[in-house]
C-alpha cells in the first residue's frame, strides 16, 4: 500500500462525507468501509476507460448497494469519467463535476441520491432497490458470454469482460438475489463477481438479530468459487481476492469482504454510520483520525487525480484502443458481423426485419395470442439474432421457445444459445433480462401474468431506466379458467399500465399481435409487457374492420355503425375485442348504432394528438362500455360517468372458462344489455 | 409397509387421478409421486382432528405446491374431515365428499383448482403460486413458539404443534422461499419441517437444465436439519425421517425426498406428467400398474376409510380431546388468558381496546403519520397482547417497533417477545405475516411503500384469502425526498388499490391515523394496507373542520364553503389533504365556494350507500379536482371528466421535498390555480 493508494482512498472517504453533509442526506456509512475494495478494484482491475465509458468491451461495475452512491460519484468524478453517449448525455462533459458533488442529492444534480442509469455517465444500471444490481449483474455476464460466442473468432477477441457486483447485507438478504445467485452458479458464470460487503450491520441493529445464515456455505452449494477478505482495509488482500476471481475459469465468484461501516467514524460499526450524516464535528473527527486536514472541504490532494488517470485511465485507454484497432481489422474481416454489433450498439434493427412478420388471414376459430405471439417472436428473432430470452419455467405454455434452427439453449456448454432457462425465479428472470438490455441486446422473459407480481419491482427498474425489456404475459385473465383466483389476474393490468413509461400491449387478436411487436420489436428507450391470452381468439376479418395498424396508435375504431354518429362507443381490449364485437353486431341488428374500439395500448393512446383521440372516442358520445376480464380500476378515464365497465369487481374462480364468463357477466348478451341500458337512459 | 398402507396410498393415487380426468384438467404428477410422503405424514404422524380442523392445537399441513390440490381433496375426503368453523363454513358438512371430488376443478365445487382457505374446511392456506406456502409456514411456526410461550405454563402445556409443509422445485427456486428459509433458520424454529418433493422434472424440462445447486448444503447453510429420503415410495424411510424431525430441538427440519413425477403412469418422469390429464387409456394402464381395478373409477377399497379412521382419526380426536379437558382445566386456572385465547380464536379484541386510542392536539407543525401510526400502534398492542409484527429492516424508519414494557424481541431465545426482526426480506415478511394471521394472532410488517412491489404476490394472497393482515408502508410518495425515484413510490397505490378486498388507508393527519387503527384493529376478514408519510403532517384544527371519524366512510367533508353548493370540489388523501386545505383558503378569499374532501379509503367509500356517497360528492358538482402524489391512474373514477387530477404522470427525482413539490406542482397555488380554471371554464 503507497502513500498514494492512502491518500487516494481517504480522498474518496472525504469526498463523500462531504458530499452527504453539505446534503444534510445521505448514506456515509458503506463509501466509508468499502472505499479501499471500490478503490482497489477501480485503480487496478476494471478494464473501463474513462474517456469511454460506454466502451463496449469495458468491464461493468455495478453498486448493487445503490443507497453508497456517494462512493460511485467520487470515483466518477476522480477518475474523470466523461459523458459520450450521443443519445442520452451532453457530449463531452464529465460525469460528474466538483460543483455536481457539492450539489449531491440536490434537484438536477448528475449525483442523485441513488445511481440512475442516463443520469449520470458511467452509470451502468440504475440501483436502490436492494437486490436489484446483483441480479441485473447476473443478465450483463449472461450477454457478456453470449456476445463473445456469437462474435469473437479465433483471432479477434471482441468480447471478455468481467461484471462486478457491489452488495451489502440487504442484497443478500433479499430473494431476488437468491433466485440469481443460484441461476448464475448453474450458468457457470466465471466472467461474474459480486463483492459481498459484509459489515454485520444492518437499520435495525447487528445483522446477528436475524441473519445469522453460513452465507460463504450458501454460496459455495449456488456452485460458486467464494474468497474472504478479512479486512476491507487491506489491499493486497483484495487484490488476491480479483486476482482469485480472475483465474477461475469455471464459477461466479464471491468476494466476501469483512468491513466496518462508517470507518474512521465516531459511529463507526453501529447502525447510527448507515443513513445520517456525520454531523459537522463528526466529519471533522473522521478526517482527523483518516490524516485528512479537517477544515478543507471537497479537498482533493495534488497528485491524486493523476495517480488515477496513470491507473485506471492509462489501463483502461490503452485497452480501449486496442479494441478499437481490433474492431477495425474485424470490420475487414467480418463485415456482416461488425454491421450487426453497431446496429446492437445503437439499438437499431437489421434493415429489412419487418419483412418477416406474419400476417393471419381471417379465422373464427383463431388461435390464442400466446400461440400467435410465440409465432411472431420466433420470426423477428430470426431477424434480429440478438434478440434472446426465455421464461420462469413455463415455455411450453407461453410459447416464447425459438424454435427455428440454431437457436439452441444458453447452458454452460452453449454460449451461443438463444433461449434461457430461467427456472421457477421470475424476479431474476426479469432483472436478468434487464441487465442484457442494458449490454445493449434485445432481451424477453416470459411467465402468467398473475407471476408479473413477483418481479414487479424489476419491471419498475426497467420503465425508470427506460431500456426496452420485452416482458411477456400469458393466461392474462379468468380465461386461465380451471387454476382458479390464484392463477387469476384481476388487478395486475391496473398496475402495469400505472406504471411510467411501461407500453402495456393487450391486443385483440393475431394480427394485433403481429402489429404489437412491430411497435415493440421497434422500441428503444421504453420496455414493454404483452399480456397475452391462454385460450383461442378469433382472428378478425380485417376486410370489414379497422386494419390491426391502428395498434401503433394505443386505440383505434375496429368497428363502426354506418349510421353516422354511434349512440354508443364499446372499448375493449384483448380477449374482450371479440366478445364487444358479437355486441356490436347485437345492437346493429336491433337499430342501435354501436362503435367498436380496440384499445391494446392505453400509454400510446394517450400519447396521441387530441384531435386523433376524438375522433376514436368523441366527446359528444358520452355513453361508453368498457369491456375487460381484468379489474375494472381505470377505466373511467375512458367511459366518463355516463359509462359503464363490465369488469371484475372480485377475484376471480376455479371453472371451465365457459362458465366463469357466465358468472362473471362477459357474455355478448350482457354487453349489449348494459350499452342498451345505457342508450336506453338517454 | 402393510397391504392396508399400500392400498390407501394407491386409493389416494386413483382418486386423484380420476379426479383430475373427469375435469380433463389438473396436475396429476405430483400427488402420483408424492402419495406415500402425505399418507405417511397423515396417517401416522399429523395430530389433526378430522372431527375439528380447526382445533387450535392441530400439527398444520400447507400444500405448496398447491396445483397437487387432488392430493390434499383426496387426504380431506378419505379422513373424513369436517367443517366446523361458524364463521366461514356450513357446519357439519364433510369438508369434501366423493360428489366434490367428482366435481373438481368445477363451479363452485369445494374441490377447486387450487387449495383454498376458507372455502374448503381443512386448507390452512391458500397455496398456488410457488413458495407462497412454504414461506407462510414459517409465520405458523412462529405463531405457534409465540402461543407457547405466552400461554403454556409448567402444568398446562396448550401449544406445541408442529406445522408441515410439501413443496416442490418451484417452490425451492423461488426467491421468497430463499428469505423464509434463512429467517426461520435464524430463528430456530424446530416446530417446522419443509418436505421437498425433489422429482428432478419441471415443466421446461430435467432440472438439469436450471436448478443445479446442492439444495441440501444450502439449507445447512441457513442452519437447518436436513435428512434425505432416498426413495418416496419408501414409507419406512418416510416415517424415520418424521421421528429425526420430531426429535430435532434447535433446528427447522428439511426432508428431501427424491420421488417420482407421475408414479406407475405412462409419462412417469417426463414433463408430460406434470401438468394434464394421463387420458382415460393412461388412467387404466397406471391403475393397472399399481393393482388397482382398472375400470372403477372413483374406487375407495372397504377398508380404507375405516383404516384412516384408526389411524389419524383416532389418534387426533384423542389428543384434542385431551386437549380440550387440559383447556378446561386451564381455564379454572388462568381465566384471563383463556379468555384471550378464546377471542383469539374468535377473531375478537379485548374489551374496551379502543379506550388507549390517542387522540392529538391540533398543531400546525404535527407530525409524520408514520410517526403518529407508531404511536397508535403501540397503543393497539399494548391493549390487544397478540398484536405483533415487525419490519423488514426498517423499523427506525417505519417507526413500528413495540417499545412498551415487556414487548420484547421475537428471538430464539425469547419465543414471547413482540418485536420480529424480519431482515430485508420484505416478501417473506409479508407471506410470514400471513402465515401468523392464519393462526389467528393480529400481525403487521412494514416496509417503505416502494417496497411493496417486493411483497405483491403475498399481499394479494392475504386479500385472497380475507385474513387481516396489516401492510405498513411508510415513505408514501416523492416526500420520500432526496432519496429519489428508486425509492419514490408512483404507481404502487393504484396497484394496490386495484386489488379486491384490499383495504387502502392513506390518512391525512395523526387522527385520521387513530381511526384508521380504530378501523384496521377490528378488521377480521379483509387485510389493510396503511400508507403513510415520511415528512411531517399537520394535526388538523378539528373544531372547524369535519371529524376524523369520517374515516371508517372511506371519504368525507373536511372543509365546506358556508355558501351553499359549491363550485368546485378538492378530494385529496394523506399528505395532500393540507395542500388542499391551503388552497381552499385561497380559493374562498377570492370568493370561489368550494370543498375539501378527505379520501382516505376508497374502497370504504365506494361501500358507502349512494345516498352518502353523493352527499360528499354530490353528482351535479362536476368541477373535482384530486391531488395526490402519486399516480393519476384511478382518479377518474371520482373527478369525471369535467374534473383534473394534480398527481404524478413521471417518476420522481432526487431533490430535498421542497424542490419536489414545485417541480411537480403540489403547491397550494397550483392547486388553486387548476381549480380556478375548471371554474372559469364554467
Amino acid at each position: 500500500m503507497t502513500d498514494l493508494d492512502t491518500l487516494s482512498v481517504n480522498t474518496i472517504r472525504g469526498l463523500c462525507m462531504d458530499a452527504i453533509q453539505k446534503a444534510n442526506s445521505g448514506h456515509p456509512g458503506t463509501p466509508m468501509g468499502m472505499a479501499p475494495v471500490a478503490y482497489t478494484l477501480w485503480q487496478r482491475f476494471l478494464r473501463f476507460d474513462p474517456a469511454d465509458p460506454i466502451w463496449p468491451n469495458r468491464d461493468r461495475f455495478v453498486l448493487s448497494e445503490g443507497h453508497a452512491s456517494a462512493l460511485l460519484w467520487s470515483l466518477l468524478h476522480l477518475t474523470g469519467v466523461r459523458t459520450v453517449d450521443p443519445e442520452y448525455e451532453v457530449l463531452g462533459r464529465p460525469a460528474v463535476t466538483l460543483d455536481d458533488l457539492k450539489s449531491f442529492r440536490q434537484l438536477d444534480s448528475r449525483c442523485p441520491g441513488h445511481p440512475e442509469y442516463r443520469w449520470t455517465s458511467g452509470v451502468e444500471t440504475t440501483t436502490g432497490p436492494l437486490g436489484q444490481g446483483v441480479a441485473t449483474s447476473v443478465g450483463m455476464a449472461i450477454a457478456g458470454r453470449w456476445l463473445a460466442a456469437r462474435y469473437n473468432r479465433d483471432d479477434f477477441t471482441l468480447f471478455d469482460f468481467d461484471v462486478y457486483a457491489l452488495a451489502g447485507d440487504g442484497c443478500m438478504m433479499e430473494g431476488v438475489s437468491a433466485e440469481a445467485a443460484s441461476l448464475a452458479g448453474h450458468l457457470r458464470l466465471s466472467n461474474l463477481c459480486w463483492i459481498y460487503d459484509s459489515n454485520r450491520v444492518t437499520i435495525e441493529g447487528h445483522t446477528d438479530i436475524t441473519f445469522t445464515e453460513d452465507l460463504a456455505a450458501r454460496f459455495l452449494a449456488y456452485g460458486w468459487n467464494v474468497t474472504t477478505v478479512a479486512d476491507a482495509n487491506d489491499l493486497g488482500r483484495i487484490g488476491r481476492a480479483c486476482h482469485s476471481f480472475r483465474a477461475e475459469a469455471e464459477r461466479p465468484t464471491l468476494i466476501l469482504v469483512h468491513s466496518h461501516i462508517g470507518y474512521g467514524s465516531p459511529v463507526e460499526d453501529s447502525p447510527q454510520a448507515h443513513g445520517s450524516p456525520f454531523g459537522p464535528e463528526g466529519v471533522k473527527a473522521t478526517k482527523r483520525a483518516l490524516g485528512l486536514p479537517p477544515d478543507a472541504d471537497f479537498h482533493i490532494p495534488d497528485g491524486v487525480p493523476d495517480w488515477f488517470a496513470r491507473g485506471i485511465g492509462a489501463r483502461g485507454g490503452q485497452l480501449r484502443n486496442h479494441w478499437e484497432k481490433t474492431f477495425d481489422a474485424y470490420r475487414g474481416a467480418y463485415p456482416e458481423l461488425a454491421d450487426e454489433l453497431e446496429r446492437i450498439q445503437r439499438r437499431e434493427l437489421p434493415d429489412g426485419w419487418e419483412t418477416a412478420l406474419p400476417t393471419f388471414p381471417a379465422d373464427p376459430k383463431g388461435l390464442a395470442s400466446r400461440d400467435s405471439s410465440g409465432q411472431v417472436l420466433n420470426a423477428v428473432a430470426k431477424a434480429v439474432p440478438w434478440v434472446l430470452g426465455g421464461s420462469a419455467d413455463l415455455a411450453p405454455s407461453t410459447k416464447t421457445r425459438l424454435t427455428f434452427g440454431g437457436a439452441g439453449d444458453f447452458q454452460p456448454y452453449d454460449r451461443a444459445g438463444r433461449n434461457l432457462h430461467f427456472g421457477v425465479r421470475e424476479h431474476a428472470a426479469a432483472a436478468v433480462a434487464n441487465g442484457m438490455a442494458l449490454t445493449k441486446l434485445r432481451p424477453y422473459w416470459s411467465g402468467f401474468l398473475i407471476f408479473s407480481d413477483y418481479a414487479k419491482a424489476a419491471i419498475r427498474l426497467s420503465a425508470l431506466m427506460e431500456i426496452p425489456t420485452v416482458h411477456i404475459f400469458t393466461h392474462d385473465s379468468i380465461g386461465v379458467g380451471e387454476d382458479g383466483p390464484t392463477h387469476q389476474p384481476v388487478e395486475q393490468l391496473a398496475g402495469l399500465r400505472a406504471t411510467p413509461g411501461l407500453l402495456v400491449f393487450r391486443p385483440a387478436d393475431a394480427n394485433e399481435v403481429t402489429e404489437t411487436w412491430r411497435v415493440v420489436a421497434g422500441l428503444r428507450r421504453a420496455p414493454a409487457a404483452l399480456v397475452l391470452s391462454r385460450q383461442p381468439l378469433p382472428t378478425l376479418d380485417r376486410t370489414r374492420l379497422g386494419a390491426a395498424s391502428g395498434v401503433a396508435w394505443g386505440a383505434y375504431v375496429l368497428a363502426d355503425t354506418d349510421r353516422g354518429e354511434p349512440e354508443v362507443i364499446l372499448l375493449a381490449t384483448g380477449s374482450e375485442v371479440a366478445l364487444a364485437l358479437a355486441a356490436h353486431e347485437e345492437l346493429t341488428a336491433e337499430g342501435i348504432a354501436s362503435r367498436v374500439v380496440s384499445m391494446p395500448c392505453w400509454e400510446l393512446f394517450d400519447r396521441q394528438p387530441r384531435e386523433y383521440r376524438d375522433r376514436v372516442l368523441p366527446p359528444a358520445v358520452t355513453r361508453r362500455v368498457a369491456v375487460e376480464e381484468g379489474s375494472t380500476f381505470g377505466w373511467d378515464r375512458y367511459v366518463g360517468a355516463d359509462g359503464a365497465i363490465v369488469g371484475m369487481h372480485t377475484f376471480g374462480a376455479s371453472a371451465p372458462l365457459k362458465q366463469l364468463l357466465t358468472k362473471f357477466g362477459f357474455t355478448p348478451e350482457r354487453v349489449a344489455q348494459v350499452a342498451r341500458e345505457l342508450v336506453a337512459r338517454g
